[in-house]
């Protein structure tokens, strides 16, 4: 199953409508087949792995990260039935498909074609891996990723606005394989006009990962200016009208203050990546109000997923403390 | 010697004007004698650790984390001296001693005698234990530790100046045992008048390790309430004036924000104690200019020296990065 959600990694932020999914074959303890869900979210992994496998599926173990889809479509067949025409023996399952076409009558089909069926395996993972698609389909929105980049003293710019560079290098490479990983980035419209960032993927090899920008603006008449480093913008006017970002199940949002404020006040921010940087700035740019009551209303909302050093910076995931959906 | 400089921190914060020592005595292998430097200097790590060791003490190995003092006083003999009437065979030093009436002498004595010296074992985490007493040889100033509780977005208090609590028991706690190991304890003006804190040690068995108490005020004419909780307070009116605290080798401050700018300005903070707790506060009370002129001057000047979860919070100690003396 880890192998599994390792390849659903390959697929995150490039699957939408879909789940990003990752499935493995193994026949005779070695692996036969593994497959992803396809950019566009066309093949299903299971669609890969088993014809990667090809008769080495018959008998054999398939590991999937999401309750393979009982529904066929004009694009391609049902994994389940797929699953049963290989004559593969047992499918281990990472978490159910909440979609109302399949939810469960994917397992009962395998199951009632004699198929041996384990789920809950790593069931959180899977859930964090396919969180958008999730988020997506319990919230009607994307998933929102924060990013901020900021000193020990929570400034995210000098008070003139400067803020290159806080971090540094292994930071912002970091940053950049994070942006991968979405169909959309955001920026606010300060952010846009002061520093034109390019917002694009400088990694080798993920060149053509670049998401569509987006910025936020109150004004409907903002036209951003077109063409050239910071050309091709799309306007929001609120953050709320992120669920009408179609094929979009992953947005970041880098910046600047005032934007991050307003997700968080309108509690849309579901992951936090915090950079922090070893240095004290003093009087700089910090979160604006996010209209919290009281101190105690701030506690218990965000739980720390992971961290990291990137050189002399550190990385902070948080995750939002939600209620199940 | 990492048992020295164990027994050396039960000295921190008590022993000034004099280093806190740690020594332990070795005999075929097993402890004969442990010494630490005692509240208000005297007696000397060494002659503890010999008085326990007593005959055992003869063709023993000595390990101590500052060399032995060669200059008898009115307080005591000289610690060399003590060696070498003890017969101890090899002397483990982790670091020299500044002090002009020592400085090499006391190693030389011991050689003079034929007795074995090893040196520089250690040494930088004696020089970390010994802080206080080193600072206050080179720079003619206590140790100043910051102490800075904050929410992620670096909100010390919320914008109405509430602060109870950003940070939870277990960080609480962990700043009480720091405030055990200094000698005095320094709030602003506004902390004193808003807060009233006690500022005491809260801690079962340490609850005599209270420092003395500052209150920074650059109104000269400014008289603390005497008695009760916020008792017995002394004015300093301003960071340079640290220098003239006697009996002082370790100061800590502990807020509020233009505080805590004042002794950065001044380039006066030595250690940065951050608790930091999971909560985005927003719009909150953060740390003000520190007298930077970009942000390139901010990096470099801080080394993360440990971290560690307390609780749902986490604090980091960061040192000032400092030419050698």
């Amino acid at each position: 199953m880890g192998a599994a959600l390792a390849l659903a990694e390959r697929g995150r932020g490039l699957t939408a409508p879909n789940p990003n999914v990752g499935c493995v074959i193994v026949q005779d303890g070695r692996v036969a087949g593994r497959g992803w869900t396809q950019p566009g979210g066309r093949p299903h992994a299971e669609a890969m792995a088993l014809a990667e496998a090809a008769a080495k599926s018959r008998g054999a173990t398939c590991y999937t990260i999401l309750e393979p889809c009982a529904h066929e479509s004009a694009r391609g067949p049902a994994c389940a039935d797929l699953l049963v025409a290989a004559g593969v023996a047992r499918v281990v399952i990472a978490t159910g498909d909440p979609d109302s076409r399949t939810d469960g009558s994917g397992i009962a089909r395998l199951r009632g074609a004699g198929i041996e069926v384990v789920t809950d395996v790593r069931a959180e993972e899977a859930r964090r891996t396919m969180a958008g698609f999730l988020t997506r389909y319990f919230h009607g929105r994307p998933l929102v990723t924060l990013k901020l980049a900021m000193s020990l003293d929570g400034a995210v710019a000098r008070a003139d606005g400067s803020s290159r560079w806080i971090t540094g290098p292994e930071a912002r490479a970091h940053a950049h394989l994070e942006r991968a990983r979405h169909e959309a980035i955001l920026v606010g419209r300060g952010t846009l006009e002061a520093d034109a960032p390019a917002l694009d993927v400088r990694l080798a090899g993920l060149e053509g990962r670049s998401p569509e920008r987006w910025v936020l603006s109150h004004d409907h008449s903002f036209q951003p200016a077109k063409g050239g480093r910071a050309g091709n913008w799309k306007v929001l006017t609120s953050p709320a009208d992120i669920a009408d970002l179609d094929g979009v199940d992953h947005l970041f949002v880098e910046g600047g203050a005032s934007t991050a404020a307003a997700f968080l006040s309108a509690d849309l921010v579901d992951r936090l990546l915090l950079y922090r940087a070893p240095i004290l700035i003093g009087g700089g740019r910090t979160l604006p109000d996010i209209g919290l009551a009281n101190l105690a209303e701030a506690h218990g909302r965000w739980n720390l997923h992971d961290a990291r050093r990137l050189g002399s910076d550190r990385v902070e995931v948080y995750e939002r403390v939600r209620e199940p959906a």
